[in-house]
């Protein structure tokens, strides 16, 4: 037997056992006649203690105890005479009888504390020493909670988890699959599901009315700094419900998992449309933490300005109280940045509202009491700066939602902490792909269009196709999309006509989606569902940055695990197996 | 809203009650004037009325319903007048006022009841239909349970579940890989994880302390009836263990699975060397629901006969009070049966211990009393028949095995819903295989010696290395595998002389776990851990006989899902930017 406690859980209440702990030196002080070594494990750090006088031999082996070496110690459980109040085992100690080395440690290329001196790239080479670290030990500990308080959730409402296969079928459409060389079928490959989409679809048809699944999810796309080729999604899907139900129910589980795990109680959760989101905050997962909505300005027009008379969409927001903390070198760089290619917009206009006076970058062609008329108007006050651009609408929407972002991270708008869910309802159908000159789904192509929209699906006109809005949603935290989902098209027809609006020909459908379509016709029920992104949704729970701290062996931007140094190359005879070659 | 309650919890206490249910037509009756629905759902089934008296346009709706339509029905809950004992609702029926066709169904090409028609091949085309039925359903139901239950034993005990890569490295030992070709790293492949037996050791070193996951693996394998080229595993690993606190917590979660999906009390788990397994029942996962235990009949040489003098081993199993039960043709069966090559033994000797005197396939060599004799020396009785065979041993032990087995089967020993589990340890640590001319382990190569024979690690003996026995055990139910695992090898070192004894070059060990080796180096703790197929435990828990009965959605023996079709022929645009090419 290795331990009788871990290293987490002595008290004053086990003074006087005799007790026996294994774990590894988190370091080992010598002072004078005294040696003090601290054994950490997951749980917790105790203090093991040696005397010199008492027993020399032990001392002088406790003493070649070096950082991360595993040893077991056994001893009595003492009070400590300068005790450890930030230590939930700090009133005590073990004085050590016996010292065995059950493992060596060369000394490791960061040490393992809460604030490392490693960088990224090496912390991910050496991941099971980073893993030892607090900060990432608890992120993947806060993940198994809340795996296991979702499944909790949903079995009691009487969901079944069933698992879909990962070896299924490549479909072109959404992002790219990776791929599978099948030996057995030579010349076929097998694809990794992007998401379980069809098999969860499809288990409605076979009546098994609530599925969930936590599931792992594959895209082998180009990495931006928070997607990783593998990531874990919370999957969902019910029979014979409406919009209202989907919302209700996972309304719920959010609601649910925030308070076991983080005893926050969220509140009744608002709701916006698709297109309030983008006019109020040029966002669909607006960000409530902070106010700055637009408002809509093209009462500006008709003063002879030509660059406003002639915009498509005049919009701008007030910063509250914030007119003296830019000077003119904030602005000047903040113009820069909305210049900037990846925002794309062609300048800034600001109303300084100070107390000495009005300041614009339009006061040549508006007179001061106009810009003070203006700021009143959309109940700007004294002490306030507005910020607005233009251009055509639906570009100047996104350049002022990124706008306001920026602006409110510079002015630290955000309080630590603070939660601000909703859901965001009645997304657009369809996406018109300029380049490819042809509809995309804005969610996938098996999302319903509203029943009060379904006529529209009917028309070749392309503006009232774009204009169908879809039984979709998602559920919007702190600026950040955490799930999705819509209330699916369960009629074969309708769902022919919807691969048809998005450039399918028949023989593609049939090809790609024959299954689904085919089990359509077998009595499909009304069915609708959601995903949670689960790396994410613990990222945001705990108010972090990158989804890669949630997971326990991530990849780096190249897609590569550098910790087993894979993808590898591969024998030339598995190539043969597989009927593949390189090049 | 499309339903108030669901087609399995109406009773008495609903009567009166204003309803709307809605599910899938199981069956529409006609009986003159009055019209019967049995709406189904994945609850039960509710009895829908209909009067062509009362409502004649709505019974005439109803009479268009065809099996496996879709609809909601609203009407008042009433109590039959001829009840169906046989079925949790058949109570009540609902008189309906409102009859809504959700969805129509062409003719299903199996009808959706318990026995069904479909041969398997249809039946997994037509998955969802098939998932329909009870017997598949209860199956998923069950799985989900199952699950269930084991994550809340191993949570409590303080287990995390921590989800490792499906994107990992090719390692050429052990079964064949599922490769995947990177895109960003050309030339490069990922490969599929037919465990995750690295990393839940590299989270071990990681200090996690007490891993599981329910995990996907892979396994490029030529199917046998009973593989599938993705299967689940229940993944466990512990620290600072020794084999019986890893036989403590795993009996535990047997015991409280089977207690909390079956209501079945299992008995402390009976122990069993790997080798008293081998030499009492000629199997390393005996069936112990019956007995046929093997007795070693070398006392039989020495008789003069050729055979038996100069075989390697005798060994034989009474079959108590079936003397009656094999005819000369029984008996003329069983021995082609041991004679055919899939068990390859040479002839097969019989005794049988009738109650009018012995007849013997040996009776030529042997008088009536030396029979007599010998079948008293082994306990049999009058009523008794005894099998014998013989050769070298340990072929000899397999084939007599497989032939309890059989017998069991053909006399019908085994009690229907009798469950046997055991543990069986001290497996070898290597298996010489002629062919490769070297060692395989047995287990894996991360097993570790059992500490009495770690310092036959350094000899280079063959006999020697082969009589090493490994910290191995196997979970056996009724005769299956169900799990399996072992301590594991903490210390560079011997981990490094495990691969030389292997045949593994230094290089080679270097490049396939060069990270576990890295890790050992940085204080690895003494660790272990288990895994159990989950498909298998749920498909023996419930006497079934394929584990594909337990998958969703399953692949047929070409590793191909023939309800999707995959896998299929890809886009050459798709290899193009894998850098691949077919052939």
């Amino acid at each position: 037997m290795y331990r009788t406690h871990n290293c987490g859980e002595l008290r004053m209440d086990h003074v006087g056992q005799k007790v026996t702990l294994s774990g590894w030196v988190q370091i080992a002080r010598n002072l004078g006649g005294l040696t003090f070594i601290d054994l950490r494990d997951r749980y917790g750090i105790t203090q093991l203690a040696f005397n010199m006088d008492e027993n020399s031999e032990l001392c002088t082996q406790a003493r070649k105890c070096g950082r991360e070496f595993v040893i077991q110690a056994t001893g009595v459980v003492k009070e400590r005479s300068s005790k450890n109040a930030n230590r939930p085992t700090g009133d005590v100690e073990i004085q050590v009888h016996e010292l065995k080395l059950l493992n060596e440690s060369i000394v490791p290329p960061f040490t393992i504390e809460d604030e490392s001196d490693g960088g990224e790239e090496l912390r991910l080479r050496y991941r099971y020493l980073d893993i030892r670290r607090n900060p990432v030990k608890d992120k993947l500990m806060f993940r198994h909670q809340v795996a296991l308080e979702t499944r909790k959730y949903l079995s009691q409402l009487g969901f079944l988890e069933i698992e879909t296969p990962y070896l299924i079928k490549s479909t072109p459409e959404g992002a790219r699959d990776f791929i599978v060389p099948s030996r057995m079928n030579s010349g076929q490959f097998y694809a990794l599901p992007q998401s379980p989409q069809t098999f969860k679809q499809i288990l409605m048809v076979a009546g098994m009315d609530k599925y969930f699944q936590i599931v792992r999810c594959f895209r082998d796309e180009d990495l931006r700094a928070d997607r990783q080729p593998e990531f874990t999604q919370v999957d969902c899907e019910m029979s014979f419900v409406e919009v209202e139900d989907i919302l209700q129910t996972f309304e719920g589980l959010v609601k649910s998992v925030y308070k076991s795990c983080l005893d926050i109680d969220l509140p009744e959760l608002p709701r916006m449309n698709y297109d309030e989101a983008m006019e109020s905050y040029g966002s669909d997962k607006p960000d409530l933490r902070f106010d700055l909505k637009f408002v809509e300005l093209s009462k500006m027009k008709g003063n002879g300005f030509q660059l406003i008379d002639s915009a498509d969409a005049i919009y701008g927001f007030v910063v509250k109280g914030k007119e003296s903390s830019f000077s003119n070198k904030d602005i000047n760089d903040l113009t820069e940045w909305v210049k900037r290619p990846q925002i794309g917009a062609k300048g800034l206009i600001y109303i300084k509202y100070g107390s000495e006076g009005i300041k614009s970058s339009i006061g040549k062609f508006y007179s001061d009491e106009q810009l003070t008329a203006l700021s009143k108007s959309i109940s700007a006050e004294k002490g306030d700066i507005v910020f607005i651009l233009l251009g055509e609408k639906e570009k100047t929407l996104k350049q002022l939602g990124d706008l306001r972002l920026e602006v409110a991270r510079r002015m630290d708008l955000i309080k630590t902490g603070d939660v601000k869910a909703l859901w965001v309802l009645n997304f657009p159908l369809l996406e018109w792909n300029e380049e490819a000159n042809r509809f995309f789904a804005m969610h996938h192509p098996f999302t319903s269009p509203l029943p009060e929209d379904l006529d529209k699906m009917n028309s070749t006109d392309r503006n009232t196709l774009a204009s169908i809005r879809a039984a979709a949603y998602d559920l919007v935290i702190n600026g950040s999309e955490i799930g999705g989902g819509s209330i699916r098209i369960h009629d074969r027809q309708i769902q022919a006509r919807n691969f048809e609006i998005l450039g399918f020909s028949k023989e593609e459908a049939e090809a790609q989606f024959g299954f689904l379509l085919g089990a359509f016709e077998y009595g499909a029920p009304p069915h609708g569902g959601i995903a949670f992104g689960l790396d994410r949704l613990c990222t945001i729970m705990q108010g972090g940055t990158s989804i890669r701290d949630y997971i326990a062996f991530p990849k780096n931007n190249m897609g590569r695990d550098v910790m087993i140094d894979a993808p590898s190359a591969i024998d030339e005879k598995q190539l043969k197996e597989l009927n593949i070659k390189i090049g």
